[in-house]
């Protein structure tokens, strides 16, 4: 297979593998798994990707949708959707359109009945999309900023904000009671964690009352009687009401790649969904994997995913996987059977229109003849420059998801 | 199975691996692949490895070696070896006892016939131990003084020396011819190039006497009439009396690791023997494979080995494969059937008396409640008292071997 097929099998894995996290698949395929509804089924979704997920779960449903409300970012909604009230509001920052559309999403959930469920879909945003003040907001608004100032962990500012609010932490769940709720959740945290995501509407709250009276206390925040007393309520503990349904995350991103590859006659190998290390130091170890399968000359594809960093040294243009691409290329250099790409699933990876980079073995030699030396390109962070000089850009626009990356090996 | 068990698998891996690459056990293995002879079998042993190489070589021949010449370092050879001169020579500058006893080698393989076998058994420190200029030593000395400060490559310098030499860049092979060379190679450089292992004196050298005149010109090396001769002598390109088994390298010792890790049951897979990036990232990627895996709770040992870099920041003690471990205890904390552990083979990893580290999930707690923190333990490089305070320090002693690293990743 020579170089340029193989950047075609680099193409088809990159495209079935954002289409198989792409919102509509996901909450198509979380579907399939809808308990049996012997009632009314209620439909809220919030936000980045809510419009999305709420108009292909729409589509499924079709009629048995009994009423709908979408909470999304400004300018993310994009058209009517069928029985489906359709809310923008503020992100990061909540505003008064967030605690009026969270308001109304709890006024549609409210006197349900155990044979009604609520299809509650979550995507990346929806802390501050889904907000109901459990106090006055203003007040809240206070305490989050002394949180902030004062040095309190993310830890026990989550605390905090989970028993001041109406939703966060288990308590929008317990709202819809004993109507059922099933959770389709499209991650964009590393691990899942479904007490972060969203601050966790629909999943029990591990943090206590006690704990965040006592954080309260340490750094003397200037909380009202009012306030106090709702500190003092506790989050639920348990939810028997709730499904929860993790789709669209980066171990689906990954599988897909693998599929993918496989369809294309690789054999696959999946090594870790959660890499967090530093992006060139994670190039240069797949080149060290790519050496080592690049012998046996087996059709191969290693895979694995998450979210590198990047420390920035230099003022250059790139990303954190055009980054470890470029990294990668060093230390593939000379192999004639060995490429590695790596893209962001939401298609721009750092403040550039690409969404990754592609190398293989002739790459080092392409920039060297260009007067472009990886070791300065990776000094001054100029990732961009340097795929760009040798074809190595992956674009594919903004795809709509982000389940953060997925990086590939191949050999052929 | 518990953590106490995981330690002891932890430990028969390490033991059996190290073993597999020990200079008796590399010999051995490579000696049943000696060609037939009729003639006379040499032997001709360089490197800091050549005493223990020789002796079991002979051990394995008995009468059948001819005779034997030995050259080490100062302080490595321990006895007598049946028909065999023992030398020992400056390292790593070559000396007096350097040029006399690798004349002797070169007496010793003259005049042979095609019959005839030389047995070249070559470790780490050949290059400065075996080495007989091919001009007025006095003036090679100058010349590469000149190399050194004039900041030309290594890539340079190694061409020039090459050709200045009687043994260097194939030269020592076709010495020999048309006696046949067995070399067995005991690899302590990362990917086993041939040509730069002890200067490869049986191994083709890629370097020419044009490139070797030209590199003379840029630098304007002061050399005489008699070197630029030396220098228009062209090296080897092609050694047909050769056949070289590299032994008792890295992949053999992950090789090992794996074979060791299925003997108590686990499924091994080797992900790479060349791992060459920061050692605290190789940690944390490490860590990522530890907790994909350990989602599955199948018996797997992931594998991998390589030489990782450490660029100090702090003041601590420890070395890379502690410090890998270190790292990786971050990320694996709280996974009840994870351990990662890595050693350097030769024992001593860093300036210290110990291998290597192990962590499993409770490792990050366990320093916690003796008040020390991971992030501040990486940032001082102080791997070393951290793993001390945990039991995490594997201890092996000086091994006699070096052949790098090998980082195992064990799920039960």
């Amino acid at each position: 297979m020579n170089m340029t097929e193989q950047r075609k099998t680099a193409e088809y894995i990159i495209s079935e593998s954002i289409k198989a996290v792409l919102p509509e698949t996901a909450v198509k395929t979380a579907m399939e798994k809808l308990p049996p509804v012997e009632g009314h089924i209620y439909l809220a979704a919030i936000g980045k990707a809510a419009w999305n997920m709420a108009s292909a779960a729409a589509a499924c449903l079709g009629d048995r949708l009994y009423e709908g409300i979408v909470i999304t970012k400004y300018g993310h909604s994009k058209g009517n959707i069928p029985r489906t009230r359709i809310f923008e509001a503020g992100h990061p920052v909540p505003d008064t359109n967030t605690y009026a559309a969270t308001k109304e999403a709890l006024l549609m959930t409210q006197h349900l009945t155990e044979k009604d469920l609520v299809l509650f879909l979550v995507s990346g945003g929806g802390s501050a999309l889904f907000e109901s003040p459990a106090i006055n907001p203003d007040e809240l608004e206070t305490i989050t900023k002394e949180l902030l100032s004062c040095g309190a962990s993310i830890q026990e500012i989550n605390t905090i904000r989970k028993h001041l609010s109406k939703v966060k932490g288990g308590r929008f769940a317990r709202h819809c009671a004993p109507a059922k709720v099933f959770a389709v959740v499209l991650s964009d945290v590393i691990g899942n964690p479904l007490d972060v995501i969203a601050s966790g509407p629909a999943y029990p709250d591990e943090s206590t009352s006690e704990q965040a009276l006592s954080i309260a206390g340490k750094y003397k925040l200037t909380i009202s009687e009012a306030a106090k007393k709702t500190l003092a309520d506790e989050t639920p503990k348990v939810l028997d009401n709730v499904t929860t349904e993790i789709t669209g995350s980066v171990s689906q991103l990954v599988q897909a790649a693998a599929e993918a590859a496989g369809q294309k006659g690789y054999s696959s190998l999946i090594l870790a969904d959660t890499v967090d290390c530093e992006a060139c130091e994670a190039g240069k170890m797949a080149a060290s994997i790519a050496r080592f399968y690049a012998s046996d000359s087996k059709e191969t594809a290693v895979i694995f995913g998450g979210e590198t960093v990047v420390h920035l040294k230099g003022k250059g243009l790139g990303g954190r996987n055009q980054e470890l691409a470029v990294a990668a290329a060093e230390g593939i250099s000379g192999l004639k059977n060995a490429a590695v790409f790596s893209i962001g699933s939401d298609g721009t990876d750092g403040p550039t229109d690409a969404a990754g980079g592609y190398v293989d073995g002739s790459t080092k030699d392409k920039l060297l003849k260009k007067g472009i030396s990886i070791y300065n390109v990776l000094s001054e962070n100029d990732a961009y420059h340097a795929l760009k000089a040798c074809d190595g850009l992956i674009k594919t626009g903004p795809t709509g998801t982000n389940v953060n990356d997925v990086t590939v090996i191949l050999i052929n």
